[in-house]
């Protein structure tokens, strides 16, 4: 719980926007596992600010320190701990923050629960820039699961208003060469002009001092059929565990999803069939790989909805905890006007450490 | 995992659809606090079938057995065991979904996972029959959660392309007539004419020997502010781990959740104010009462989406896993068109168990 | 926790000593496992009192009713649920031991704990009579385990001051036959002679109207090599957490265990060589089959000290939490003047059960 | 499970004897406690080796860098972790330990477990080293304790054969000017005595190139009565999960533990009295403060056998992994010839974050 998640793959992230460093450690990895780290550090690149003007220009330098767990580039099997040093933070006053709590954000939740202790400097616990040792530990998973024929992938499928939405996933057949190239981009999105119409929605609302959100489509292709449990064991109940650990994540569904709430059973019904091979596969996929909380073989999907960022350079309404009256609050700082091109490679992350605990829950690895 | 869920009031549901006796164990309640059973009956009596057309006809007796955990009608503290007797399955022949899985079902994946010595008789432990131990024991949960001041209700919202959507909770003000109304009735929805259009849509599969799926809707009133952790821990992962262990729910998203990615952050950003009692409170509820994972003390509100009814009386396409041909399959027996009037209450119950979990993790039971 | 145990293999027990009915749930079991009831009753028969004089002349049918997880006799991957009634409790009136705690029961913390809602019938939760359904899971376990090559079998090593303690297992080398023949008896003992002056011992106590403890030594043989991790994960803490579980046991040693602290490392260390079989095997076993939390090949041996009955006839100072006095106290009723013989098929049900987590932790199930 | 542990206060450990830098992060601290940086350095160099001839003269530095989870010296209620870098290690050839693995260490079950990726420098991550991150977090748990009334020391009781024994704790008043005393000294001991004789029997035991191993008793004081859970969540249950996790514990015991099993129930039996401020105490504590696994007020009281260090530097027979043929080793390098007198503390610490993890579990912190 908290800041810990995982069962036989398990994370504990740790530190703050401000604090001395970031960081994650990784136990339950397999030992004789080769970790390429410019793979990793690739992964981690993706979700680094400061790449262009959907993004805040702040820059980290983000190299990660791995203290334990590796011997000569391969598993020991022991915990794998990775330390990223904040050396960029502006040092400025945040302490207004603790007695103004800016809307949308977890300040004031925060200080409920922490009774004005919580470290409040560029969010704290709470920042996104947590994502970053997510992103470290979800490019270590994804290098054992290439190495067992799963390949993991997303693409932003809308911003904000922006009509021209990004063309889904064909969920039964997700064609490798589009994986790998989504995986390995910044902002990725399968449909040029879809793309140029989102930065275009970004910076009409960076231009208006607002932000927007968006939606994040994920694949994972290859995981075999029989792993998940019925209930509360489920793939479903597993990534949802972990997707809305990320910052900003207000929903999650699964294959048609929400849509199929919509569908005639005719219609959402994956019929079955036996291939040329022998092998039994479905021909539609509106269940996203998952029938009764375990893996059908088929591609799972999934969409994960972000909501906008909520710092804004516009005056909001607050209060203001101390004198214990209404005011008004202008978050200063640097921000993004969208985070969601920097959350894609995160939602993948997460889809990467899933699906590895998935398979080590399952026997499978 | 599995079967079991919570850290501290901990589930363990068992049985099968055809099996002796289902039930559920619920582990680690406050002792002292009464449990009237009529208003738990009441609950089960909500989510059983035969109530109407829009449901399967088949009767329940659903009487459950408390074998354990009450004292004089008052918990001890020890583990609170509820057993209820399968006397109602048609003996008929269910072999042949061992060989032919249903399309929709968790026939195929639990063949794969199970190899073949799952317990098929009616969908065996993946059987929404299993959603009745649940209801158990979110009533249980209810009592608890009324005797701190906290309300759970829901309402479907949407039932298969009926346009004719229910009124959504108005998330800074849910009244507490409306809830108790809700919370007591079968297929709770707030507007009439909106309950009108849903059963015909839902009579109009029926006639089609077709089915729909739905939204339902929730929402926590009275949950304190300061409930549940960053990250893994938040009451978002809380609530989805639980939620999505109802079967066909396929989606979960909290307050704007996925119309949060359309909106700007001007407008999603709920802002803070004094109230008149100088309480801190929040304009809007676009967060759904969670922020950063830890509760607002605003209503919590989310919404989930169930897909239809996988069983159809139509004829559709399948495997016979045993002479590995394609065939055909037609599903037999008593269907229900829309699970969803039944599944509000099942909604209900979960969010009753984890609320009375995020209490308690949180230390505030 | 508390009456929930387990990660892969879990457990479930509820009931009371005099509740309607007692069980256990056991969720994780692999599918397409024959089990034999016979067995599992003759398990539960070992524990069963009224045998001799050496226990209370209490009768209890115990004849458990599986009410789902098997499916002609064959585990369905389901959990597995059996529950026993509750027939032949005494109706008298308990109501004396919430006011006046029976020293060296959980009576007095219990009160503290539950408010006094606790159920003190017969001792509630608290009861010895709720190692029934652990041996009724133990049974389960044994018989996967048999299918694996593990055999687990226990003997009381001593009762009291008895002087004539049983012959300790030889840790290297214990012979198939012996252990065939403990693990299906009442009150194991390797030497009939310990065993007669055991018998002697606890008349003794029993003519006296006190109680002795005593030693239980278990073994568990064909444990494979390389399962259990290191720290916190290790075969000792695994064991240990469900031992402790057990009613009266005080203290749990692994190996050599607190003898170990008299040794010379020269003495203690286990040094290796390979078998005419081309095996590595250590040539003395003082590490109890545990090295650095992780099975070495070799018999996994432990000890688990059991405090003397608290039950005993005599009276006994106690308090009277009501008026807030000092008093006396005789406890009514039949008690087993030493569970110790009794206690030997729970522990090696309670080894059964963690042996078989410990191979599905370490993906060896 | 393996390197964390606990439910509501987690623990992390990472690092290798040889690895850049080994850690601890600790989650679910409360917010708001003041850490006093110099008595946890105190309660590291207490567990430092270097400090007589008992112990190795391999120097550590051991200054423990604290990244995050403190603001100004006070918990925010994030994840703590502190860092140690390994700065001190000879650069010497281990492979050899791959392939000849010690007798009593964790090189061979290791190898068998991880198939030859272990880290061997120095024992990895099953080296006494990674003691120094638990005593670390120890003593941050030491001082939340202390704040609420709560003391944790722990004594030698014996090493070796040695005949000097040291005086066991009164288990029913352990005297506070004691336990500060013990709690702040290396090598603790409460008899001159003793302590002079031990010391004689571990350099004995230097002078002849072997070691010995010893018993640590431990006791938390002012622990509240109604802690802990019946059955698996008892607090013997959690304190022995984590003590098995300190290498070299063989065997765990409460109160009276294994000498339990020899004395009758009318002497182990802990009567009940009411005490001149009207509070229930026992005049008697043979169960070291835990009755059915729920604290009763009482001193808790534990002993801790560790086998003697197997590192000796006789040579010992062994196997060659590679070459599948017996061999000799001799072990190189500098030992402690006991790790019992540093153990003390590490024992303490154990006992203090199982003492704040039980009061947390039990809504008491």
């Amino acid at each position: 719980m908290s800041s810990m998640w995982g069962e036989k793959i398990r994370l504990s992230i740790f530190g703050g926007s401000h604090t001395e460093a970031i960081g994650v450690t990784i136990d339950g990895l397999p030992a004789g596992e080769a970790i390429r780290m410019e793979e990793v550090l690739a992964q981690m690149a993706r979700r680094a600010p400061g790449q262009d003007l959907t993004a805040t220009t702040r820059k980290e330098a983000d190299a990660p320190r791995v203290l334990c767990g590796l011997l000569n580039g391969v598993t020991t099997g022991a915990p794998l701990t990775a330390v990223i040093e904040n050396t960029n933070q502006r040092s400025r006053d945040y302490e207004n923050l603790r007695v103004t709590p800016r809307p949308g954000h977890a300040d004031y939740t925060a200080a409920v629960k922490y009774g004005g202790y919580q470290d409040v400097r560029g969010g704290g616990h709470f920042s996104g820039r947590l994502t970053a040792p997510l992103v470290f530990a979800g490019a270590v998973a994804r290098q054992l699961l290439s190495r067992r024929g799963i390949t993991v992938a997303s693409h932003v499928v809308s911003v904000g208003r922006c009509k021209t939405g990004d063309t889904p996933f064909d969920p039964v057949n997700v064609p490798m060469e589009l994986l790998n190239r989504l995986s390995g981009e910044y902002f990725p999105v399968i449909d040029p002009a879809a793309k140029l119409a989102m930065r275009e929605e970004i910076e009409k609302a960076r231009l208006e001092k607002d932000s927007v959100g968006g939606i994040v489509e994920c694949a994972v292709i290859g995981m075999p059929a029989g792993a998940g449990e019925p209930m509360f064991g489920g793939a479903e109940n597993l990534f949802a565990s972990i997707l809305f650990g990320i910052p900003a994540v207000k929903g999650v569904d699964f294959g048609a999803g929400f849509s199929a709430a919509y569908l005639r059973g005719s219609e959402n019904n994956d019929t079955f069939y036996y291939n040329e091979n022998g092998e039994v596969k479905l021909r539609t996929n509106y269940s996203g790989g998952i029938l009764g909380g375990i893996t059908s073989g088929m591609p799972l999907i999934f969409q994960t909805a972000f909501k906008p960022t909520p710092s804004i350079g516009r005056e909001q309404d607050t209060v203001n905890l101390q004198t214990k009256e209404n005011t008004k609050l202008v978050v200063e700082g640097r921000h993004d006007p969208c985070i969601v091109p920097r959350a894609a490679p995160v939602v993948e992350a997460a889809a990467c450490i899933a699906s590895l605990e998935l398979l080590k829950q399952s026997g499978m690895l």
